[in-house]
């Protein structure tokens, strides 16, 4: 098993990083603006990309604390992981820990998936901190694969 | 032992990315301004970022293939790990497939320097295609870590 791990710091509370992670009109806001569905614990929020997506299972939401989502559809090598945001404090940063774990093999499309969260994740923290994100189909280009 | 993995594809050729990851000037481009030292294969190369920096011994440098470094001096995490950069070609981009191998134990300082690799991947992508990168001091702040 194989995790993706990623460390960002946000200059705004751990509140309004939680709204970006936790609600419908957040995710939206960063991620893909094609964002639907129930963001409670045991709704199922869908995310479309052009050709593709992913459907997310809610196991936990925790206020200004946690969010733990299960992949139930999407592409073969990302169903049944689990992607975890992790919220804490330091220096008057939120600081976001987030894993993408489960992954069974390092196949090259984790490569891909690793470098594009990461610059996926800068989104939420230009959300946050100037009121606008880089969600799909805005974000960043990083080679031939989408 | 953990690896970080990210995949970058660049609208340029083999050689020309090549240029950029195993030559002084290439690196200074791209990663730190601040990079001095040998890129031949048993030279080392000493890569500075205001309080501390890298030394990397050059283990491979193979022409448009790949580039293998082990790390010399820097953080102790850092110590003995290697960092690769295997170059192939996939419908007119050339790919590169980085590997930081060997970590001990996924520490928080992984996780963010997991992140901060791929904004600094970004930049020999922007170098190659455009004649200039974001080599630090002029790098992507991604939280209160450095």
């Amino acid at each position: 098993m194989v995790d993706i791990l990623h460390r960002i710091g946000v200059t705004s509370s751990p509140e309004a990083v939680y709204a970006a992670l936790a609600t419908i009109d957040g995710l939206a806001g960063w991620w893909t603006e094609d964002t639907e569905g129930d963001s409670e614990v045991g709704g199922v929020i869908r995310f479309r990309f052009g050709p593709g997506g992913f459907d997310m299972k809610v196991l936990e939401a925790e206020a200004a604390e946690r969010v733990l989502w299960e992949v139930a559809g999407g592409p073969e090598e990302w169903i049944g992981t689990r992607v975890r945001f992790e919220l804490g404090q330091e220096e008057g940063y939120t600081i976001v820990l987030f894993r993408h774990e489960g992954w069974r093999e390092p196949v090259e499309f984790m490569y891909h998936c690793n470098t594009k969260w990461a610059t996926f994740l800068l989104s939420p923290k230009k959300l946050v901190e100037t009121g606008k994100g880089d969600p799909a189909p805005h974000d960043v280009k990083i080679s031939n694969w989408p």
